[in-house]
């Protein structure tokens, strides 16, 4: 198949620092070529892929120091609507941005939704342009949008080597993520205490959160049991994760999916998560981690976690989370898209084609 | 002519409380209906206009909570599109988002800009979708962006009315707009401070800058020559600028044009402002206020206030800044736009017809 992906030109597709979202559409990208496609990567011009790649600007935009990307995002689909009959299908991730002007293609359309959905910003989009197909990244992300038309829920992976398997596991709990009031990192500090285990936070406090940080967090660091060890790289992820008996991850905001808990699993650490947003179709209670509703089930899930075989974790990651089962389910995906419209579509392509 | 004002959809047109853009499009609007032309205005329901009304939202967004308006921008732009064969030009204020779907209606399309444009995040659409037409309202505000189209410069305007003349004017100065480094308040004190006259500031302080307003301004209040009276309504305006010897705008950014200088000439009451962004399009030295480069110049320009006729002040507003101008400048762009693309637009416009 002949595959354009649309990216967010915030940061390069890998990106250099954070982005989610960069991140898994970098591996979807490797992904859908190593199942023998052919791609087109439409990104910013400092990114590195396998596919053909196509810059929407020089460079990823934030570290550019542009605020407003609306302007560079119309650009590039402007150059992604001129070349549109090069390809059976467009993968757009930049939100509803494309809705307007590629309606009449909408069946060869289709835009994974990456950010959370519970506000009511984006719902003129959704109504307006309903004919554009959706892919929710969990079913819980549709939740707040019913009338939304979505084609499936496809879950994030990761390349199955990214994240080595480590058999051995560590003493110490662990958090990673951003220190913010949805994250509750509060809540893993006082899991931890109730628990008498050591925690390391690997954590990057924004400027956004930084008088949370310094007037809810900062002041539970003092005890012996939690250290705060900041930001770290991709990098040490392995290790970090790797080397934890568990990831405490007791988030209170409708995560859309979560990566850092598959990141865990591909260590063989199991996630202990709030049952909130995404955590119940990621975590299998008692295999690769456990859902609780309340400090004191997860003061004993961390008991229970010392228990659970970490090659089951692991298992648990490889039959469902790897970047190659998530390109399988969106060729799945695509060739639905192309079946069911499939006499609609060639005639718009033909008056899109030159 | 039969016009489409395309409003931005944060505030109602008028606006409840502030909104620069919506109180512009609201004046011009009342001004090209007041010259017999048919004007539909698509913006936020809760607008109050002599216009014919096309909600693009139920309310304005901002104090209905919804932060990214992209969406809803994009839906009503999508109702725009299907009527726009009822009319002979459609006026845009949404800055670029309506470049991609409108291009091919270029020939009737005139975009005014209403924000700075010194900041490269637009270039890209500027570039892109180059055949739309721009308006910038002041020639200073196009300096940082030379390649892009514009038909003109539009400087605003008000109702002849709306701000009656003071003869007498008052002993203070005053200073209003919001508490921001770009607007320099300190400025605004040290002048008022080394000329030993007494300065009133009607200034909201927007939470984005309440660091600034307890670090460098608050500090600076004490002094008994400076009152501070908070923010004021529009019903306060004419009293607290027409009570004024001479209004204080020693702004320190690219100002794209400045309402309240207009506001402060149509009170009879001078300006002093700093030769910066759009200020010497909008002030006469000598007539209408002085042009300063430095607190000395501006300690000289409050003493020679004193002198200035405040009638001069008043019949430079009605000659160059009332509303009936500014609409009757739109409609010579508008009749310019038309008459040059007339083929074009013709052939055009009967493809969108139904």
């Amino acid at each position: 198949m002949r595959i354009a992906q649309i990216a967010p030109l915030a940061e390069a597709v890998p990106p250099r620092l954070y982005g989610g979202t960069e991140r898994v559409i970098w591996w979807l990208t490797e992904a859908l070529i190593d199942l023998g496609h052919d791609v087109t990567l439409y990104a910013s011009g400092d990114s590195a892929t396998s596919a053909r790649l196509v810059p929407g600007a020089e460079t990823g935009l934030r570290l550019a120091g542009i605020n407003d990307h609306t302007a560079s995002l119309l650009a590039m689909l402007d150059r992604v609507l001129d070349e549109a009959g090069r390809y059976d299908i467009l993968h757009f991730h930049v939100d509803f941005l494309h809705f307007p002007t590629f309606r009449h293609l909408a069946g060869k359309c289709l835009t994974t939704l990456h950010g959370r959905q519970d506000l009511p910003d984006f719902l003129p989009a959704f109504r307006t342009f309903s004919e554009m197909r959706l892919v929710s990244v969990s079913d819980d992300q549709r939740g707040p949008i019913p009338e939304a038309q979505f084609a499936g829920t496809v879950h994030h992976g990761l390349p199955r080597e990214l994240i080595p398997f480590d058999e051995k596991g560590g003493d110490d709990l662990a958090f990673i993520g951003r220190i913010s009031p949805e994250k509750r990192p509060d809540r893993a500090i006082e899991i931890a205490r109730r628990a008498g285990m050591r925690l390391k936070i690997a954590a990057k406090v924004d400027r956004a959160d930084a008088a949370y940080f310094a007037s809810e967090i900062e002041p539970l660091l003092g005890d012996p049991l939690i250290e705060f060890i900041g930001e770290i790289g991709d990098a040490d992820k392995p290790a970090f994760l790797g080397g934890a008996r568990a990831l405490l991850f007791p988030i209170d905001w409708p995560e859309p999916f979560g990566l850092v808990m598959i990141e865990a699993m591909a260590a063989g650490t199991p996630v202990i998560a709030w049952n909130c947003g995404s955590t119940r179709e990621v975590i299998e209670h008692g295999r690769s981690g456990f859902l609780i509703d309340s400090i004191d089930d997860a003061v004993a899930a961390v008991a229970a976690a010392g228990h659970l075989p970490r090659a089951g974790v692991r298992a648990a990651f490889e039959a469902r989370f790897t970047a190659d089962r998530m390109a399988r389910d969106y060729v799945a995906l695509y060739e639905r898209l192309i079946g069911a419209d499939k006499p609609a579509m060639f005639g718009k392509t033909l008056i899109m084609a030159d």
